[in-house]
């Protein structure tokens, strides 16, 4: 697919069909974000790949079961305060059953740990839609990067010490079919010129 | 140019060509940062592009002054320290003479500002690669947004007061021909695979 068509028509996508994309695929995807610039060309983005059923669902009920401990709070960011509700009401599950989670984590105390990261993510939802995949970003893991359950529960499975989620993205076929491409339209997201 | 291709080849470009590439050309790179995911689908990256080298100028001239004002601390970001450094020299010119540079700004205590922002950045450099420009991501305005003289001026230019300088591009044409397109190799950026 062309670029500037990947980058225009990719789109979130929420339902996943049960089958993990061939490792041929995740590769390409992987490699797009390890592509990604980096401060410095520091490349410390640390891809963790899941797509072990099992682990899939333990950290789904893992998150599920500390953000039901949590409350909403005034302010609070909407997406978080959403999250803390669903867990709340049981069935949450934060990564919409991909098969697919790839977490991204960066050093601890870095200050391009976030900007990098989000480089590595969005190369790989645009590479994503390239291949016919849908992606969502996934923000939860980061939220709770500190919380001791996942924290240790993350460590198991890679995160090193020194390591911080910055944030996630769900990856696998689109249950609807082929990734929605019509674009979504921006009332947002405002322009300045500033011209001779 | 194939979307996984244009991922793979970016690379950073830090030597510019006078002239400005067409507005077509521009709003181009622009719609596709519009494009880029934001968290609850905010869309509240707002993209201040420079073309007129007045205000290229005077920014050169303040970020360096400022720069020269400040000093080098142990620990600090080494980009950061290399940028007080060259500012103490003279002649520095953070967005290295590019005819382009487009500020990201996203609101001050949200907290997918930045995340949301590099999303956007990378779909430019991605599109700026396509379209056979070249481009660098800039910190410099990220890094001096709270610095009193930087953010009055930018004030002036478009900054709204309940907004933050999450980044910069650097945009234009190479000065060394097209882009450079061989991938820079990736030694770091490790990938851990939790497969069944």
């Amino acid at each position: 697919m062309e670029a500037l068509q990947a980058i225009i028509t990719r789109r979130s996508t929420r339902r996943f069909e049960d089958r993990v994309p061939s490792r041929e695929l995740l590769d390409k995807v992987i490699e797009a974000g390890r592509h990604a610039p980096s401060g410095h060309n520091n490349q410390t983005t640390h891809f963790i790949v899941l797509t072990d059923r099992k682990v899939l669902d333990e950290l789904a009920t893992l998150v599920s079961e500390e953000f039901s401990a949590m409350d909403s709070k005034p302010g609070m960011y909407v997406s978080m305060s959403n999250s803390i509700q669903r867990a709340k009401k049981g069935g949450y599950v934060f990564h919409y059953n991909a098969p697919v989670l790839i977490v991204a984590a960066n050093r601890i105390g870095y200050g391009n740990a976030m900007a990098d990261s989000a480089c590595a993510l969005e190369n790989m939802m645009i590479a994503a839609n390239a291949l016919d995949l849908g992606s969502c970003w996934i923000n939860q893991l980061h939220w709770l990067t500190d919380n001791d359950r996942v924290r240790a529960y993350l460590n198991t499975i890679g995160l090193e010490e020194n390591e911080t989620v910055t944030g996630a993205l769900a990856l696998g076929y689109s249950a609807d079919g082929l990734p929605c491409r019509t674009p979504l339209e921006r009332k947002g997201n405002p322009v300045t010129y500033i011209c001779p």
